[in-house]
């Protein structure tokens, strides 16, 4: 699979993952993963997952705009770098975000995110 | 220097650059950098600022709203994720983006940028 490929495939699994099951992101991360959400840090998967389940909305749909991806380096990581929208349920206005995450390969073949940044771009 | 001291410090020194002297620019990237900009691949350090001096615009002002930084793996690298907008001159609205860098240690205790992408927010 070619790595444009492979990073919008993990893409929209993540984000139809978030959508429908967050808790089933928890594979995704390992203990070093580090996720900053809107400047505040989690590090470990546990943690991370507990940060995305607890953040102040249920219902949500995840919209992607662009997917942006490039080698990050000898050891076959790879930065996807993602544009989009969030619908939060009930509110009328979606909110326009931008996501990085750096993926390293797993040994079995896969991938698990390492670090994962998420801003939502104020208008 | 702390971690995130150090991605404030080469973010206002990127930016400052890229304003004032775009050509400068040449010394941050090495031969396996990599630009995406707004979609367009660009790859090694002669390519990157030719690429970043053709841009449409000559006169401009970036300004800095949100820098994150995480450490990127065991190498030394550093991930650093900047929101903010960037002002072209005679233009009366400015441009919101989020660009994120992948720092990489040099032998002489500096970094370069080894992936760097950029986006335009789109309202």
């Amino acid at each position: 699979m070619d790595p444009d490929a492979l990073a919008k495939a993990f893409v929209e699994h993540y984000y139809r993952t978030f959508d429908t099951n967050r808790a089933g992101l928890g594979s995704l991360y390992q203990e070093g993963s580090m996720l900053t959400f809107e400047g505040a840090k989690t590090q470990g998967a546990q943690a991370i997952v507990a940060k995305l389940i607890s953040l102040p909305f249920q219902q949500c749909q995840h919209q992607i705009s662009t997917v942006d991806c490039q080698p990050s380096g000898p050891a076959g990581g790879m930065l996807v770098f993602v544009s989009g929208s969030l619908q939060l349920a009930g509110e009328q206005h979606s909110l326009k975000f931008s996501q990085m995450f750096h993926l390293m390969p797993t040994p079995q073949g896969s991938f698990y995110v390492l670090n994962d940044i998420f801003r939502l771009n104020y208008a």
